[in-house]
């Protein structure tokens, strides 16, 4: 997320950081292609010229967005002590560090997947480039999974994978809570955690095994 | 999709059909809240006026083009003979099924995604409803796969997974082309039917054993 400046005796934001956090509240709100620039320089209550002079314009913006989101998000794979861990307490952790970054950047992190889609040249280059690094930083997970590092088919499909399931949660969550009973509180989000890193390292299978235990069927 | 009329000289579909269609192309390039009536009108060769006298306006029109998803989409879940199939190909030829669906009604399902965490009243019980109606029809898969009906809490996780895994893929597939290599045709999308459905069945674990069968980790 965007930083505050670290000096100065103005309490606000600097410009630039007030033109991220007004674009990024608006993208999140209404979608990329229906923001206008006039409409985030009035929010951050800063010139329109100053969104030329700092970003060159909405796109800079998203370029601008989807950087800090991947800087931020390359962290959830960052697990200390990972060599004494199991494959599964690995997961768990992976899990809740992506469960959580999004619970506290939603906004940014919605606007980064909604805007996945859009294949402008100058985007595609810096999504192409922040999923090569993602792959490199995993690297290591990626092995003690047991999978090839090389094997680009089966990264290329469970990585995404990752990230849309949990993020699909957060999609569709005022749904969830009225059709599933979803509380959305802390409790909810540790359950969440672990039926999710349950799907994710032993699919359907394992998560129904797992809500059987007293039938012999308990799950690693 | 919606269907070209079944009767009438006029080879074109009817006024109706023609604004479903110009408005799920427009929705799907430049999303729901960037496009007015009045380009939809345009696009479609009707008078505006007819737009509010077949959906009563823009929020009219999403919420035909969701029902028309989710009566396509139930369909996935209609598998001949499943009594002598294993949990395995009935999760195989669902998976099969939503990828064909996606790929043969994209703009649909993109649009119907991409709207899915938009919180307007009159849509949200239209998706509510269409959820419930999707878990009863998919009520004996679910018992096959050894999961309980009444449980809300996994069935509320893994069903939005099954569609997400596969539109996430759709939706970063000009990303997973460059980066990944993946090439987009028949052959490779009966290879990411398979993995997905190891994927979503077994778990990342059960798709790095499927990757080394030699080793002697052969999965089920």
């Amino acid at each position: 997320m965007p930083k505050s400046p670290k000096s100065g005796t103005d309490s606000r934001p600097d410009p630039q950081q007030r033109i991220l956090q007004a674009a990024v509240r608006l993208f999140a709100q209404k979608g990329f292609a229906a923001v206008g620039v006039r409409e985030i320089a009035t929010q951050a209550g800063v010139n329109i010229s100053m969104i030329s002079y700092y970003f060159d314009g909405k796109a800079g913006i998203l370029k601008s967005l989807i950087q800090d989101f991947f800087r931020d998000y390359l962290t959830v794979f960052d697990i200390p002590d990972s060599a004494s861990k199991t494959p599964d307490a690995l997961a768990r952790e992976v899990v809740g560090n992506v469960v959580g970054y999004i619970r506290n950047n939603l906004e940014l992190a919605s606007v980064v997947y909604n805007e996945l889609p859009l294949d402008m040249p100058e985007i595609a280059s810096l999504k192409t480039e922040n999923v090569l690094r993602m792959i490199e930083r995993a690297g290591w997970l990626i092995q003690r999974l047991g999978l090839d590092p090389e094997d680009r088919f089966r990264i290329g499909i469970i990585g995404p994978s990752l990230f849309s399931v949990i993020m699909m949660h957060f999609r569709i969550r005022h749904i969830q809570r009225e059709v599933f009973g979803f509380s959305l509180d802390d409790a909810f989000y540790e359950k969440f955690t672990e039926a999710v890193t349950t799907l994710l390292m032993h699919g359907v299978l394992g998560l129904a095994a797992e809500a059987k235990p007293r039938k012999g069927n308990a799950h690693v």
